[in-house]
């Protein structure tokens, strides 16, 4: 929350469009051999051999996606990669190589953009892709981050959203509703910070639900598992908007019923005693929450001894024929329809 | 100039993000046998077979990069994918596939995003690509339209920035200066409107140039051409900042000096005369203008039989060893260091 105002500012007037460019991306290195030419060119040129290639993108925009009163911008250049990436693994991809184009306003000093690079460069590092284009520009007033990530499939392997079929299981990876919960942590915050700019938060109990929201992380792993595994996926969706929104896309694309169970849904202890103390509804929260970027999706009933002792994958429901609609089925045994709620920016 | 207040407006929050992106995307259609899966899943699916895969991203922001008082909506979509078709073809490379993201405030009505889109599917049409994908989501302030292109070369045909050597022609397609002469005299009717709004302009005199700036296109018809001719460049770069920009781009990234000779540049007459009327040097505006979005190249002196008849190209000089420096030769047959002006949106 502390900013540091004495902090070295290089205007960005200084450097102009190639300099800046240049300037950002001079440590990011290029390791896929399918990055046959990446940034300094017209276009990246890439070689993919006869496999499916993927390519996904996503805007963040300052005040809409994120709020840089509590959201280091480190941490940011981080998550608008994860973001990306979680796409591409929710088709069964490899990511391969990302694009980074930002506009950002004068406000902003060299150093500011340095930090954001550095995030993407970290990000580019642990998950080990290539950056290989972008587009700098100014903007009126805050800064805007658009990512396009690329991956590369075979062509047997692809998972598409429109795969489910009756009787699969439904299965989801990690824990839900934690970023969520930490964004509700970190606007409170900001609340009280606004009051009394000198109280230092004490933020130790949620730890893990904070960073959820500030550095979350794409499912790379559970895609390896998975092939670790030799489970293919009938279908696959990440899950950004809030689970009931990405249940409903996959039902929907497969055109099939299901049925999830609340009493299934995995939460962390963190979530739910958070939950608690704000008075909200956890499963609420795991339903209709976002950004917790991690994977849903459907697996044939006969792999269900090669998920079944995984930390990592909790089997929340079965796919049904579609006649038999989308519900939740409550800890109290009835059966609700399920809803999409999820992130509607525009309503935000 | 003249804007009907009395049109139809249908409010975005009546939306939503998905309802948005299916009614805007929903008379694409996918004409690539490349396009595997486009909008719809997490990520577009792409199959290129044993080929490069040639990728380039760019943003357009309101206030920087268009001023929607004299750019129609429609107009700024096409030009939105133009402007990246641009790089593709400089690549040497087919265009085949577009991803558009926009981020738009409460504002803008429905049917200015609709108008928008048909700008889009326009050029989708005209230059057959298929639009695979995208986001779409609000800013707190203006638009912003990010658009990643694909495109596709065999590894032999692939031109870089980087093959130019010396005694080798530089040539460019088309005339230049017209797109930023354009702006000139928009900007000029824009005060007049701001001034007298019933002033009714008589651009008549301007047709080429407006159009220049407005709905500019990407040099398809060129990469065509070369194939057909049995050209194949060794150095290529579209003109995007002004010509000594981009010939300093090809120079650099080619190790090798020039000579641009001044009165080579190929100018339109509409060109000629609004720089008289601006009282402004023509030269200085084909240099440092920019948006052009003509080929810059450069080929083998034993392909000048096969283009030198052709309207659409111009030589206007030759390369050189870097040594020699990198000139323009003027009228008065003195020669001056090349400088990039360009279009530095930092400073602008």
């Amino acid at each position: 929350m502390i900013e540091d105002k004495n902090q070295q500012r290089t205007d960005l007037n200084n450097l102009g469009e190639f300099g800046l460019i240049k300037h950002l991306t001079k440590n990011f290195e290029i390791h896929h051999e399918s990055t046959v030419k990446g940034i300094g060119d017209d276009a990246a040129v890439l070689g993919f051999k006869d496999e499916h290639v993927v390519v996904s993108t996503d805007l963040l925009v300052e005040g809409v996606h994120f709020d840089l009163s509590y959201m280091p911008l480190k941490h940011l250049g981080y998550k608008a990669v994860i973001v990306n990436l979680s796409d591409v693994f929710a088709m069964n991809a490899e990511a391969t190589q990302i694009t980074v184009s930002i506009a950002v306003s004068n406000r902003f000093p060299l150093e500011a953009l340095e930090e954001l690079y550095a995030g993407i460069e970290t990000a580019a590092k642990i998950y080990d892709i290539d950056v290989v284009g972008g587009d700098t520009t100014s903007s009126t007033t805050g800064l805007l981050i658009s990512v396009t990530a690329l991956g590369v499939v075979s062509k047997t392997e692809t998972v598409y959203r429109s795969g489910a079929k009756p009787n699969d299981l439904l299965v989801v990876s990690g824990d839900l509703g934690g970023a969520y919960m930490g964004l509700q942590v970190l606007e409170r915050e900001k609340q009280v910070y606004k009051v009394n700019p000198n109280n230092q938060p004490d933020l130790d109990a949620y730890t893990y639900i904070i960073e959820r929201q500030l550095k979350p992380e794409a499912r790379k792993d559970v895609i390896k598992l998975l092939k670790d595994l030799e489970v293919k996926p009938t279908s696959m969706i990440d899950i950004s908007d809030g689970l009931s929104s990405e249940v409903l896309h996959l039902c929907e694309n497969s055109e099939v019923g299901c049925d999830l169970y609340e009493n299934k849904i995995p939460l962390d202890p963190q979530v739910i005693s958070t939950c608690e103390e704000f008075n909200i509804d956890s499963t609420t929260i795991a339903l209709n929450g976002g950004e917790d970027y991690e994977l849903l999706f459907t697996v044939d009933q006969k792999d269900y001894p090669k998920i079944k002792a995984n930390p990592s994958l909790t089997v929340v429901g079965f796919i049904k024929e579609e006649s038999a609609g989308r519900h939740l089925v409550t800890r109290a045994e009835t059966k609700i329809e399920l809803k999409a709620q999820g992130w509607k920016n525009f309503n935000a």
